[in-house]
């Protein structure tokens, strides 16, 4: 389902396009976030203007609001939401771990407490996949064991092999290949690289999931607190064993020098709050840095964040009207914030992959480093 | 500026035509109200998309923020807010008595604090007008006294003759028409009949204003907590006195059966946060009555809010989903369901001039009766 394009001449960055059930995507590409089925305060029509690929959902959160149910009566997470595209679907292992209260962790799964409620729940990487199915997830990530940092070495281990053998439960689980009639043989499978921030962790579980097989790789547990020199240690090692003919994801990642680092590193695949939620933050993407729109210095800035966007938001819209509207606390503003930055990273994945075509994505990075390191 | 283009055979509804300097719009026709440069929740595409022909807006808010020079330094709200189309701004008057700390009111005009920050200010009528000079208002409407209900006849009186010597004054202050090169000399300017439940006042007040001769007239101090049959007896009462080549316009009204019942009278014009207000707590309006989508009956709700409803929301997104975003606090929720009551009051006043047009007012009333009454 993945196919490499092309390989950049002095770098390890990849072009590649990823195949799914819901359409084909360019990558390297950056994942816009929807944890409740909506990208927060843009519309799917939005997401058009962005030029959205593919985004990224939670099954722990779709899991508790609105249920299964529901979704499956709507006839998958696509229909239900109204996005016709790509999904990938987080299996919110991340999330039973950080944001639930945890009650109780087994080789068999995890016991939680709901964030919401209170009601006490249990995940296995059995009960994840038929969560997928009922989703419809174009992507799968299954169960795996995410460790704190810092971490005492055979906690991660321990973390790690339970990730390992969740995978393979994950997979036997996965519906057989090839049955016709059902969306559900295009479901891919990705599977989660843990070990914290021990590297000969990282190589081991690296290598036993790849014998175990699956359709890509992300590279998990990193972005937990660590610093940011260990974040893109652990990418760049851990990418460098991982199989050219697959697909490799940095969850939860990131900010652009991050994402330039990773690619750099031959990594595929980027999610991150950070677009909407600066957004709502009155916080602005430019070529030429973060834009706090709040600060008083765009009182009166009539013309558009960058007046070369191309978004609804800079053809339409000054720094000074965005300010009024956050300063007023009006809605519309943390939306129109939020759709320029989401159009923002999309643009500038564009460029990357334009980039690596040409062999150029080092002058690129270097170029884009000036002003976000 | 106002052309009676066809009158009802069997009630006073009136089909007209009003010219400003941003475009024609079709009355009668209900204003989404803008009160902070922004129709809450929706961009203006939305607006498009719901084919609003007007909006309304507030010089009081829009004079405390962001502030007269930010609006005149971006070419007037038009420019500062991107709507191409017409705006009426009422002059806060309201604002004044309702919202902000009132000091003092004499014959020269009301002393306030801001809402905001306690600031100390004065609205004078020639400073109103100024105000509108500076946004670039279509439709003016003058700095008014709006007593409050219930009021002694005294009282009423006395806000009545205040109304119109400062009716008075900013006409004297209008600037002189047909003046070359400058859009000021379009601003058409409103008036307002006051006189509180006391019809001998409000026929006396729409008398003498009529001698002074405005673009066109409104009927305020209403909906100020009087009891819905007296806001009909008004209005109705009202409307019998207002010139015949001029535009009407019910201030701060409304729900759809006090918008048929005006209309029905005669009244061409309406605003109201109803639409928007009720869409951000999740009441969307539909031709059987009004749909409480954060209700539990609504979770398996797989069809949109009206499935013949043309509106975005209705075209793209199902009641379930609506619901799914309101329970989990999604912005885009409020949005939606705002979208479609913006839409759906559009969808009604566009039929009730259809049906005037027919001669057939009456009948379409009575049937929209069945529903809103």
């Amino acid at each position: 389902m993945y196919k490499l394009i092309h390989e950049d001449k002095h770098t390890k960055a990849r072009l590649g396009k990823l195949v799914t059930a819901h359409g084909a995507i360019n990558t390297p590409e950056f994942m816009p976030v929807a944890t409740q089925a909506t990208i927060k305060a843009l519309s799917v029509r939005d997401l058009k203007d962005c030029k959205t690929q593919i985004i990224l959902s939670n099954a722990y959160h779709l899991y508790l609001r609105p249920g299964l149910e529901i979704i499956k009566e709507a006839g998958g997470l696509h229909k239900f939401m109204s996005w016709p595209g790509p999904i990938l679907v987080d299996s919110g292992g991340f999330q039973v771990f950080s944001l639930s209260s945890l009650m109780k962790i087994t080789d068999d799964g995890v016991e939680f407490k709901s964030h919401i409620d209170g009601s006490r729940h249990k995940f296995t990487p059995e009960g994840v996949i038929n969560i997928h199915k009922a989703l419809g997830s174009d992507i799968m990530m299954p169960l795996d064991e995410c460790a704190h940092y810092p971490c005492e070495k055979d906690k991660a281990e321990l973390a790690m092999r339970r990730t390992i053998e969740w995978a393979l439960r994950s997979k036997r689980c996965q519906a057989p290949k090839n049955v016709p009639g059902t969306f559900l043989n295009r479901q891919l499978l990705f599977c989660i690289v843990q070990g914290s921030s021990y590297l000969d962790l990282r190589k081991q579980c690296a290598k036993q999931l790849i014998d175990i097989g699956f359709d890509g790789y992300a590279i998990g547990g990193v972005s937990v607190g660590e610093p940011k020199d260990l974040i893109w240690e652990i990418a760049g090692f851990t990418a460098g064993f991982l199989p050219h003919d697959k697909p490799r994801y940095l969850m939860g990642v990131g900010e652009i020098p991050d994402i330039l680092h990773a690619v750099n590193c031959g990594v595929d695949m980027f999610d991150c709050v950070i677009p909407t939620r600066n957004g709502r933050n009155s916080v602005a993407f430019t070529r030429n840095g973060p834009m706090v729109l709040r600060d008083s210095r765009h009182t009166h800035g009539h013309i558009p964040i960058d007046p070369e966007c191309g978004c609804f938001t800079c053809r339409t819209h000054t720094r000074a009207y965005l300010r009024h509207l956050y300063k007023t606390e009006e809605i519309l503003g943390l939306a129109l914030i939020s759709l320029h930055n989401v159009y923002f990273y999309a643009k500038i994945m564009t460029e990357i992959r334009q980039a690596i075509k040409l062999d150029k994505f080092n002058q690129y990075k270097k170029q884009l480093e000036k002003t976000y390191k």
